[in-house]
């Protein structure tokens, strides 16, 4: 049964209570759903990368939602209710930030930053402070600790990763859910789609700044990517 | 000499090197300069209030860069490099959050909110965080604990203060600065210009939103406000 469809994915409930099956679609959209695309493709390219990504912290020592890939444009993961937040974390200034901050583009920062952003389409998806979140009920100081705690060391292993590839990581944005027993685990995605990535000489980018900008073939640069993967 | 001058005062040297003198002009904006107005003797109420409310203070114990008025529209003040933060803090919600976040216009939070915004004219005084500020190198983390308390406990003196005229603090925005000995100050004004405050019974605007929603005669408002403020 379907419990929830977004801009790139549907959540369906199995025989399992504690478990969704995801189905990853091949609709591409930016800005907040502004610009809007479907590609052939995309669905199991994002599948097959945040799986492949989620196996790789798994293996590491570090738990999120997902089980297992099941197909090519499915994943079945542990039911969690999903944190309003996203959670982004950069290390060298891009996107957004350049505009609201007057950051440099390309300039590294001291120590990377973890943003929190309340996940409400209505309201545009608006950055918050801590007091915000805690003002708004989602989470509490500890929870928000142990999201930054998180998100840090998540961040810590994905460039470790991106430097076996010979990429930077740039920023990128996660969420989180509780699991029935209060648990916060990793969840959503980790993909060329809520990742900013450059090649470590080229700078050329390896995520969805192609489609935002319109500089190249989304489809040819995830494949590109994934098969950057087998470095791994 | 004319050190600066800012949308509502200009600041000047004096003969003492850790002195200035701060005139009130009659201008109004509102909207970061997008409305702009001049009201005779708009100059003079800011000053006279502004300079009633740091005397209340310094009374109350609670330091600042104000040292005396020197006429209806001047004040003497001690010299500080003013820290680029507008500091906000909030008892009810109103204007800009019932927007970015979505709270209810009148809604009282359960504790005072603080929130800093980057004083930066070019990019509209953004909203940031913590870490936003620490990034930008504008404060530490033992300066930001410091504005945060200063901030909170100076809420509570004029919440005690307003409540003696019959008025609600709805939200206000202080800025600080550090005195040559790296002190932090309370510096620039509190007046119906940075303050939002509502009559207890009718909910009447005592401030600039008279000005910014064009609902009365801002000068009959704070000429008001400022014969309220004999009860104090």
């Amino acid at each position: 049964m379907l419990v929830y469809e977004g801009k790139a994915k549907r959540v369906f409930s199995t025989d399992d209570e504690q478990v969704y099956r995801i189905e990853y679609k091949d609709e591409v959209t930016a800005g907040n759903g502004a610009k809007k695309d479907v590609m052939a493709g995309k669905g199991r390219l994002n599948n097959l990368i945040t799986s492949r990504f989620f196996e790789l912290l798994m293996d590491a020592g570090y738990p999120s939602h997902f089980i297992e890939r099941l197909s090519d444009t499915e994943q079945l993961v542990r039911k969690v209710d999903i944190t309003p937040l996203e959670v982004v974390v950069r290390n060298i200034a891009a996107g957004s930030i350049t505009k609201r901050l007057g950051f440099t583009k390309g300039e590294s920062f001291r120590q990377p930053l973890v943003e929190f952003y309340y996940k409400k389409d209505e309201l545009n998806d608006p950055l918050v402070t801590d007091d915000h979140v805690k003002l708004l009920g989602i989470a509490d100081d500890v929870e928000i600790a142990e999201l930054k705690r998180q998100a840090l060391a998540i961040n810590d292993h994905l460039i470790a990763l991106m430097n076996r590839m010979n990429l930077d990581l740039v920023d990128f944005k996660i969420e989180f859910g509780k699991d029935k027993d209060g648990h916060i685990l990793l969840a959503d995605e980790i993909s060329p789609d809520t990742c900013r990535i450059w090649d470590k000489e080229t700078k050329e980018n390896f995520d969805k700044d192609v489609y935002r900008e319109e500089t190249g073939s989304l489809i040819d640069t995830y494949i590109h990517f994934y098969n950057k993967m087998e470095a791994l």
